[in-house]
């Protein structure tokens, strides 16, 4: 028996560890009048190297964690666990609650926002070899290019503190370099902890290209998911968030607050299915 | 005998402390092929208490000091140095380099901005008590109306560190009900300190309240002046910036990074006139 969906259910997000917290942080700011539950799977982070199946187990049991909580949408803040999983998760759901996943909403808007059609993409090497944003964005703009640069040393640097390090400066240049030889006016952040360094992006790309995160289009998608549905609460309230993880809380703690620029309150541990070689990996890049 | 200006010479920027970094943050990140000079007057921080009469020999100093290194234009980003010396800056440098200060240009943003006229003011007791930004809004839009919240506490909060923290949202939430209450639309960030805390400020306003910053506005203010005098650098290249400050150059760089959110880099001392209080403050709120 499913239980009816209602507009006082919190939104649930899921992501392998803090950085969806970049896409709640979008949608705390977008929608206050919400309440939020954000699961971070850190016991079995990083998610870049594990199989589709794997993959897909573990979509699929966070959603169950998470709707088991009562939940009226579920946003995945994960690009590998999209690629991976998104088919199977929407079947898995069908009929019990709406799911808003990453790349398209950011393809959308990014076709939306371009005037000249070319446009860029900064993503992990596992992100940018999916094809998973060619696929969608000529799903939604035909005409347009897109211009992909592999970034595999940025998401790790900013996750171990080193946002504002002239180390970043240097690198955020050079991958910068091929998509302003492009003549891109429009990058997509194909990474969720790339918003952190969305400032040196910014200078570095000049300030006619438009940077489109997926926390932006996600929040944009989510309203209008709500709406469509009749979910929506009303404006005025102040809404609430909380978080569970499958890791340490406190490790989960120290390093979310930078990824969401709010203060993270209550984390709370949740147990998941162990991996199958055993190991529980550290919190890290 | 006076240097002719040159688009090749740096912007200057001077303010207090570190809380004009904000403005600096904004103007890398618009006018990324400008370089940038920017005075900490750290030893003489805080300025709020000091009289009109010192801030203005603070003021002019601190020009003079800057004008020796090379600069096209000056940026006052500081509120007290604006209410107290900006007519007897403009004076002193008439004929030598044009003076962009805040006050005026967030004031002018938000009456662009606003849809039904209603501005909000959150800013220091001083400021809100100075009347400046009420002038300068009824010179732009006689028919609005300004609500002005003076909030003692936020700036030193946020100075301490604290702008991820239960308390600041506490504090914000009750500075911001007077603001909802009075129905605004468009709020101006009075002090440099508050875009630290902007995603809680937005949470708290609600996302149909347009946040309007110095930072933004002086940006776009700087560019039109260095259009209209024929001194904007060519977009394209990276343009540097680098630091002087009075104080102790280690505590400018551990406290300047948070409010600057790019790299420091090199940060030089510079000596100024003695207080007459004989006391140099530390780098506090």
């Amino acid at each position: 028996m499913t239980e009816p969906l209602r507009p006082e259910l919190p939104i649930a997000v899921f992501d392998s560890g803090v950085g969806g917290l970049t896409v709640l942080h979008e949608c705390l700011v977008s929608l206050p009048h919400e309440d939020f539950l954000y699961l971070g799977d850190t016991a079995r982070f990083p998610y870049g190297e594990r199989s589709a199946r794997e993959l897909r187990d573990f979509a699929l049991e966070l959603a169950d964690i998470l709707l088991a909580h009562g939940s009226k949408l579920l946003i995945v803040a994960c690009n590998s666990a999209t690629a991976a999983a998104l088919p199977a998760l929407r079947e898995h759901l069908a009929g019990r609650v709406g799911v808003v996943a990453v790349v398209a909403p950011e393809s959308r808007l990014a076709a939306q926002v371009t005037r000249n059609g070319r446009v860029g993409l900064l993503a992990t090497p596992a992100t940018v070899a999916s094809g998973a944003y060619d696929r969608a964005l000529a799903a939604v703009a035909p005409d347009a290019t897109l211009e992909s640069v592999p970034a595999p040393d940025l998401a790790p640097l900013i996750q171990a503190g080193h946002e504002v390090d002239e180390r970043v400066v240097e690198l955020v240049e050079r991958l910068c370099a091929p998509l302003r030889a492009a003549e891109v006016d429009t990058v997509i952040l194909g990474c969720t902890h790339y918003p952190l360094v969305r400032p040196m992006l910014q200078r570095a790309l000049g300030r006619r290209v438009e940077i489109v995160s997926s926390g932006a289009a996600i929040a944009e998608e989510v309203e209008r998911s709500l709406a469509d549905g009749g979910l929506a609460r009303p404006e005025g309230r102040r809404g609430g968030y909380r978080f569970l993880c499958s890791g340490d809380p406190e490790a989960f703690r120290a390093l979310g607050t930078r990824f969401l620029q709010l203060p993270l309150g209550e984390v709370r541990h949740v147990g998941v299915a162990p991996v199958v070689d055993g190991i529980e990996r550290p919190v890290a890049a």
